[in-house]
């Protein structure tokens, strides 16, 4: 068992009140979780302290060489009360393979979970019950060997912090519209694309800027060799329902695997829905909805969960899809997913943890 | 002209003795510059100030969405004691390209030419004056911003840090045995491999690691679309002499566009010697080998200036350049840059930048 040290704050912050809308990701709760890692030494010194500025050498490795990792999951208050995580060990499976990639450490599974039990529960008060809220949790690891040059550090430091965000659609689900992006690339096959790290955001930054001020909200990326095959949103996976079937690219090495993925691709198969995991091209797309066939597109992904697309738009041609609005299998998927996450649909695979 | 506060050390660092070899990048001097950028507000409080850590919310953008950019060149001081600069107008001209291509703020080139005078000024003294040795400037920009969620971050720090490095070949010209990696991919054209950020140096670290494991000390990287053009080294360009003329990677967008490489083209159309900037295949390299005509290999960087290749690997062909042994115009091209850099070669075309 992790041996955790806690250390209370000394000056709590108020609670956000919850009927007063919160950004996602500018609140952070009281406390957060440490603990460092050090060659030869292994993982040491877990705490629990008061949230607060991390103190880093100009040379500290991350800031040069990009060795970090993260990963996003969020903890849900129950209506009797009880705390739940949705899936953490598919996130902590994820935070590995990452760190694999990046020549980063392992963190042993048990001790990332009860990490992660041990700061939600620390700072529970924070997370918001109302509709659609939750306690969106941030894990992360990152290089501090104050060294300049390129090779793996030694030393790292893994933190979880926390942060009380709303209703992603305080309305109800809203659709969104996607800018299909063929001129930058966001990963390539042999590259780091399916690992949570900065490299794959950053280098997604522009190309969503050109889209936001075209009026699309996200981006949907093709692949960097053909710039045909479709990979994903910037921040979700994307799945099409084309004639009754359910299609989704395969996970190929440059799209992150994600949680919410895995889980629409096993609701849909308890439903008896045929989902195909493969190559898909814009022009697969494209035939589809010229043809009539392109009965609905979401994404998938921690922060909404399921974002029906209203719209595409594909160089000069404008699909849209369910006449901009939301299509039946998404709301049930939202539906159901979030019932589970809330405790209020039975959980029968098992899912959910409780932190206690 | 930059208005730039000073704070002096009250607790100055032993500066190292020279006769021990200085460890690239592990010691830094008793200085650094900083500069703060906010949306709105512009640049704003530069200042060099004591050496020490830097105090950065947990949930700073550069931990998690990888926007950070990063430059590196050379102070060196001549035998009549005057500190020259190589170059920095190159450097500052592609930190501003990474900055534009990772959605963060343009550093006025006068301010940043001013900033790094100054902050070299101040540590003069910890310039290394022994054959080979220099000081090592490393100025980069971090996202600050509080925030979690991928979008480009309001507010930045620009910093400069020195360290005094030791002779990259404290023998004399070393040449080094590369690896040509056919799994792992460092960038693809669309994406950010001319940028001068981490995202591309993590993504590079692990074919690094097997190169090292097998005995090669770096690795070539062949394009991510079909695996077969030459790109570049982990940090550095490269160049091959095949019958009598230099051949070298175009740039395409996936690779950096290095100064030493810009440098060692400018010379060899002085010399007169026939330089082309073009797409080549690895089979190319095997062919010029395999008929005797692959002359001279060597890569470019501010690191080791001019680093001769004696060894190229590929799948499971070993490629021995000039037995192994240093080519006569490598050997020219680095007594010819590095006795610019230190005044001891007329600068005929302005490349050095006196800071007085
Ligand atoms: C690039 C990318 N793809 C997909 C996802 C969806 O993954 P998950 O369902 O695990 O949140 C995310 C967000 O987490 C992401 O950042
Ligand atoms: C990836 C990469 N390529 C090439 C270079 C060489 O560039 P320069 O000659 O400007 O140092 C470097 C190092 O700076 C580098 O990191």
């Amino acid at each position: 068992m992790l041996d955790i040290r806690f250390e209370k704050t000394t000056a709590p912050k108020e609670i956000p009140d919850e009927d007063n809308p919160l950004v996602f990701g500018t609140i952070f709760t009281d406390h957060m979780f440490l603990m460092d890692y050090e060659e030869g030494k292994g993982w040491h010194d877990a705490r629990v302290v008061p949230y607060g500025p991390l103190s880093l050498e100009p040379s500290a490795m991350v800031f040069h060489y990009g060795q970090e990792m993260f990963e996003g999951l969020k903890a849900y208050k129950t209506e009797d009360g009880r705390i739940l995580l949705f899936r953490p060990d598919k996130n902590i499976e994820r935070a590995n393979r990452t760190n694999e990639r990046l020549c980063m450490p392992e963190i042993p599974e048990e001790d990332f979970l009860a990490a992660l039990k041990a700061v939600v529960k620390t700072d529970e008060e924070w997370i918001p019950t109302k509709e659609g809220t939750s306690l969106y949790i941030r894990p992360f690891l990152i290089a501090t060997d104050p060294f300049l040059g390129v090779r793996p550090s030694n030393t790292y430091t893994f933190i979880i912090i926390l942060s009380p965000v709303g209703a992603y659609y305080p309305e109800g689900l809203d659709p969104v519209k996607i800018w299909i992006e063929d001129e930058y690339v966001r990963a390539v096959k042999g590259g780091i694309g399916e690992a949570k790290t900065g490299g794959n955001y950053v280098a997604s930054m522009k190309a969503q800027v050109k889209a936001h001020e075209a009026g699309y909200s996200q981006v949907l990326w093709l692949d960097g060799v053909e710039r045909r095959y479709i990979e994903e949103v910037g921040a979700m996976n994307i799945f099409f329902k084309i004639d009754g079937k359910i299609i989704t690219p395969q996970l190929n090495g440059s799209i992150l695997p994600g949680v919410t993925r895995d889980s629409v691709i096993q609701l849909c198969k308890d439903w008896g829905i045929p989902v195909e995991e493969r190559k898909i091209t814009i022009d697969e797309i494209y035939e589809a909805h010229k043809n009539g066939i392109l009965e609905e597109v979401f994404g998938t992904g921690t922060a909404a969960v399921i974002s029906p697309v209203g719209q595409l738009r594909w160089e000069n041609h404008i699909m849209k899809v369910q006449d901009g609005g939301i299509g039946e299998l998404s709301q049930k998927m939202y539906d159901t997913i979030t019932g589970i996450q809330l405790g209020k649909i039975e959980d029968t695979k098992n899912w959910t943890v409780e932190v206690k």
